[in-house]
């Protein structure tokens, strides 16, 4: 029988990591929502104890994946951590807690500061704590891929017979080459009794740029469980990416003696949902979800693949969900058409609430004729987004070009519903705008990115704008807006990210 | 005595065969002045035959790079390809003619329709013509990564008894998985007579991610030469990039027993140079040159960092010349400084040239305050792809907002200086500004992609509008346009794309 491999999804708590890449518990919903689709085995949703924001996307995922995924909560080596996760699954079918301590020469002086004994004891400790709570209990040796063999082995063992049902081992760092990080994972599989009973996972950074070839590696030698991100999402430059991991599995599936339950064909919708959520955008020569990745552009390249399309292409772009993008609905699309389109794309609306998503849909379909799924998304995404914001944009009005002096008057309207106009001139539109919205929205603030991607394809495609700001204290909030004028984008962006600013800092 | 590896970039061939992002010669020559001061061992600059454009870069590139590199022309094993790159590398003092033919069943077998005897031929022969000559011919094995072994043993054996002086093993599909490709490298590296002669290269794609550790495990098992570009551009998903691997090599230096004379304090320069000239952006969780490469954000992380700097991170961002942004220029500094500046930065401009670049800088430093090297690069690129336009921009003037209608009044200058004016509306101020060129510039296209990236930080940023057409026989070019306002930078773009377009067609 071919090994299961076991797909951990980490997107929301070490993807959510990413600089700017926070998500509200609504749109960690969605994103759990797609996971499900795609059929992981693991969600890690969250670090209960680090925030009452991920404590309660926890405790909602868990309710959410029902007996369709494990659910699971991070904590450190501390009682406290584990309590809070233990409470934040307590409605879970399927509950994991993710404890561990770091196991290199490294953290043990300098962050930790204790012995090498201390840190078995406290691993020991951690993992029979948790084992209170649940039967299911994943323990990670951070830093492994820095650590020293023989300890490892010492730190594995002592948590197997402690009752810990999944050991983890990451590559912290994202320092270890393949083949060394492969030999690691051997050398546990056979120097640790009874890791037969147990999964062993592989966690792995992507810093020297091979966190998917470490993970294969891991794979290879007798690991049976990946974690992974949507996107390679994750701190610094991230974790193994999902959609990579598994179609090179797919590829090798017969020699590596190893395949997943994922459902390959939601890859391209989930790369572009958590990208609109996220606003890390994928870069065109991404693998498998990159705008390039199928495309061929060399002469040679395109004559081969015209004779026989395995000359070039070893994956069919229809298994990942490429270039499925349709017109769905136009302006004389129903409600009912709109109903039956947005559940299957996962969003459920009744009543008035439907009423105003047909408005809003109309409005668009007026403008755009043909409105594909992404529009749909992007509509959807922009509704949540007004939901609770502080400011609200009640109109704006450019006047730009060249040789022109951009001018913007803009008029908010703020929770208390008193309304205030501003203008301001700028170096272009958007400054312009924003100068505006300062002189309202009276809050220290550093823009530290702005892109805009094009929604769908065409001249009139909707524009989502993304932006970045630091506020005083050196936080960053992402905000996003869109809108088929792209300055309307960018002024409904720039608010977001405020109103995030604002809402975060009055909690 | 530690092995040298040679790192062979291929950005200015492989990696501007990626959809959209092909270069002309002016811009071909700024990005291999980057890979001098990169301090690469050989530039792949093209395929002679391939187009006179392809044939131009690789004539002034080998001019310019003197004994600093080699300088490599790429060929199909046929007669009048090795004629051409001959010919092209003519004044080069260390010239490189690379040429190969496919060796594996699907290519033998679907693609160039001959038997193994018969490709064993060509490839000798195609050697042995490239020898007339130049004493140094690279031979690549095409699709390396899905061949026999042992025949893959027999081609090597026949080239390096016929004179090749380096042999590129490429992973053309970027299907192998790193353990098994480094088998392969070590099978050649035993199987072939007097292989120790010559250099074992290798060539790798990122279709499922693992380009960099492909490479990895090729010098791992005995190769010498990389094969890489800047960002990982290339082919689909891209080919190894220069800065993982090369970074990779330096962290483990001493278990690979192998080092590079690369310079890697430019390597963030490098990376932002090639994205701005092609367009394609790099995505925040890329490895080494992405925006968070080394950006902490989890708590746990920020007191391991703060605590130790290599509890988390690996690598002296100062080392690949990251965070190093300043502010350089202001109104107030004089000529002699500008062209000090633009001399550091790679730029000599000279009289009156150097008066027009002055008065533009002027122009932004009046608005901008702040003038950053990133500022000033985007100032030189915008004025060199105003050179030569058929249509250029006069005036633009637009009116927009939220509720009201978009609408762009333009003026174009076209080739023999007749002036047309158009007005129009749109979905939004860009819809409404191409619409408006689109009735001047009768030219079929249709807009696929759509980005704009912030050049610099802060609220008054040049914004730097990336766009990509499809002409009618479905030909991508890309445009760019950089100005303070975001709507003058997307007129600027689509017209560079549509002027780009149009020469072309007229070729």
């Amino acid at each position: 029988m071919t090994r299961k491999i076991d797909i951990f999804d980490t997107t929301l708590r070490d993807g959510e990591q990413s600089p700017g890449a926070s998500m509200n518990t609504e749109e960690k919903l969605v994103v759990a929502r797609q996971l499900l689709r795609l059929n992981v085995d693991v969600i890690e949703a969250g670090f209960p104890i680090s925030s009452p924001g991920d404590f309660e996307s926890v405790r909602r995922i868990a309710e959410l994946a029902g007996d369709q995924a494990i659910v699971c909560g991070l904590t450190r080596a501390v009682e406290k951590d584990i309590d809070s996760a233990a409470e934040a699954l307590k409605y879970a079918k399927r509950p994991r807690i993710h404890t561990g301590i770091g196991v290199s020469p490294s953290h043990l002086a300098d962050k930790l500061r204790i012995t090498e004994d201390e840190c078995v004891e406290r691993a020991v400790k951690c993992v029979k704590y948790a084992k209170k709570f649940v039967e299911d209990v994943q323990f990670y040796a951070e830093d492994a891929g820095r650590s020293d063999y023989n300890f490892l082995v010492r730190v594995i063992q002592a948590v197997v017979d402690a009752g810990a049902t999944v050991v983890n081992i990451p590559d912290t760092t994202g320092y270890s080459l393949p083949e060394e990080f492969g030999r690691r994972i051997k050398y546990l599989m056979e120097g640790v009794n009874g890791i037969e009973r147990v999964k062993v996972a592989v966690h792995c950074h992507n810093d020297l740029g091979m966190a998917t070839a470490l993970a294969m590696e891991g794979v290879r030698c007798g690991a049976t469980q990946i974690e992974c991100t949507i996107n390679g999402l994750g701190e610094r430059a991230g974790n193994t990416a999902m959609e990579e991991v598994v179609m090179a599995i797919k590829m090798h599936e017969y020699e590596l003696d190893a395949a997943t339950d994922i459902n390959t064909r939601e890859f391209c919708k989930a790369s572009r949902l958590v990208s609109s959520i996220t606003g890390m955008n994928v870069q065109a020569n991404k693998a498998i979800v990159g705008a390039n990745a199928f495309a061929h552009s060399s002469g040679i390249h395109q004559d081969g693949v015209l004779k026989k399309r395995d000359t070039y292409e070893i994956i069919d772009p229809a298994d990942v969900g490429a270039g499925q993008s349709q017109i769905v609905l136009t302006a004389r699309s129903g409600h009912a058409a709109l109903k039956h389109r947005l559940e299957e794309l996962g969003y459920t609306f009744e009543g008035e609430v439907l009423d105003q998503v047909y408005e809003a849909f109309l409005n668009m379909a007026d403008k755009k004729k043909e409105v594909y799924d992404e529009d749909l998304e992007s509509l959807i995404n922009e509704r949540e987004r007004n939901e609770n914001a502080l400011y609200s944009l009640e109109s704006v009005q450019i006047s730009c070009g060249f040789p022109l002096t951009p001018t913007a008057t803009l008029t908010l309207r703020d929770a208390e519903g008193a309304v205030t106009t501003a203008c301001e001139y700028g170096t272009g539109p958007i400054d312009a705008v924003y100068k505006a919205v300062n002189k309202i929205v009276q809050v220290e603030n550093d823009l530290s990115e702005f892109s805009v991607q094009s929604v769908t394809r065409g001249i009139d495609a909707l524009g989502e704008v993304t932006v970045r700001v630091a506020a005083g204290d050196g936080d960053v909030y992402t905000g996003r807006g869109a809108d088929g004028d792209i300055i309307v984008s960018s002024t409904k962006a720039y608010l977001n990210a405020l109103n995030r600013l604002l809402a975060d800092k009055r909690e």
